[in-house]
């Protein structure tokens, strides 16, 4: 069975399941709880990504066996019905045999919204990161341009020497997204084969750095393992947006 | 003084201030309790619009006199500081002479989220109106287009009768988000010179049984009084975006 899931990261200690005695509320032990529920099962799950306490997920995708036969919409509205309300199942398919929801992955999509104003937002709080000094767009994008492509980024992981670190970054568009009220909130959309652990936050507290003059682009031609030691962005303006298989 | 305001309406029992005595959390509640920390002052606030319990605003504005001379950007800063994270102060000036938030707008804007798809939503619960069935957006559009203009928009309203129910309603404006993830979040952009209490969720509330195909978009070409006793749309997919003076 494949899943795609939807959470509100914000009550959450991230995706990966805790052992009971830690006490900590995870989408994991949450999928986990509504499977033995609905089916009686506790199979094991299989993630794309483990996201981080506090991030969201429009397109978590997950895979499992059921020994019971059950149709996948079935399943869908079944956990649907007894999920709490921050986690849902937004699709449910049969997986094709052999697929694993993280090796499977070609491609995935992440995106990161900083509200980029002089007062704090009420409505995107925990769901955006408030940045207070203007962002320079044209230096965000700069920036952003010469990171894109098959290259080492152990710099903005935090991978342990020697690991392969090289990705490669497809697309990192920033710019103020279109319907939103005053133009405040800035989306930084970012797609790769796969991505290091904190990544994302990483390159994004740097592109902020730049924008904000901090730094300067040239910063941005960083090979392997020059630790360039940006700001990681906060957790709650992090959506992991779907993977692609 | 004029603020203009944001507030995640969830926990909120609407804009009006209650009666302490029934221990409803008001948002101009928190506002007075916030002025009268800051300034040591109990104005009384005059509100653009009274939004209900659970709508959101992204720009409500207010006015209200001070003794004490204070600069707007430091009442901003000050009242942030104090007010909780629900409720955030976005700008604040010095209000002109004869500045009345009600009598002195000239045109107002709300828009409405619906989520059209069969899954709920977790990180918009309470943010938008999850509507399971498919909207035919082209139906939706043309019901809508039959609306606008100046016209008696009593049926979409719940004035006593003998009242003046003309309004001038500029534009309803209904497409997909973009930059929504699937295209599934559909918006209602209304602008109009005034609203009758309650009429933007009627409006949508009708639009939606259009789009559904349980009612024909000619029943939107009604005038005066012709109640139509549409769905009232729920007031967490509301917005108050602004106003205009």
């Amino acid at each position: 069975m494949r899943l795609t899931l939807e959470y509100d990261g914000q009550d959450f200690h991230g995706w990966q399941a805790q052992p009971a005695a830690t006490g900590q509320r995870t989408v994991a032990g949450e999928l986990i709880s509504g499977i033995a529920t609905v089916t009686g099962e506790s199979p094991r799950l299989i993630a794309a990504g483990r996201t981080d306490a506090g991030a969201h997920s429009l397109g978590q995708t997950v895979n499992f066996e059921l020994e019971r036969q059950m149709a996948p919409a079935q399943l869908l509205t079944a956990l649907n019905a007894v999920l709490p309300k921050d986690v849902a199942v937004v699709a449910a398919e049969i997986a094709p045999d052999g697929f694993h929801a993280r090796f499977s992955a070609r491609r995935r999509h992440y995106r990161y919204l900083v509200q980029n104003r002089d007062a704090r937002s009420a409505v995107l709080r925990n769901r955006a990161w408030h940045v207070r000094s203007p962002l320079d767009l044209a230096a965000v994008q700069q920036a952003a341009g010469r990171l894109v492509g098959r290259r080492d980024l152990g710099a903005f992981g935090r991978d342990p020497a020697g690991r392969n670190t090289v990705r490669y970054l497809e697309a990192i568009d920033v710019r103020p997204l279109p319907g939103a009220a005053d133009g405040s909130l800035v989306a930084f959309d970012l797609s790769a084969d796969a991505f290091l652990y904190g990544m994302v936050r990483r390159i994004v507290g740097f592109l902020v750095e730049v924008g904000i003059g901090r730094r300067s682009a040239d910063d941005g031609a960083i090979v392997g393992g020059d630790a360039i030691r940006a700001r990681v962005a906060p957790a709650w303006g992090l959506y992991q947006m779907g993977v692609e298989y």
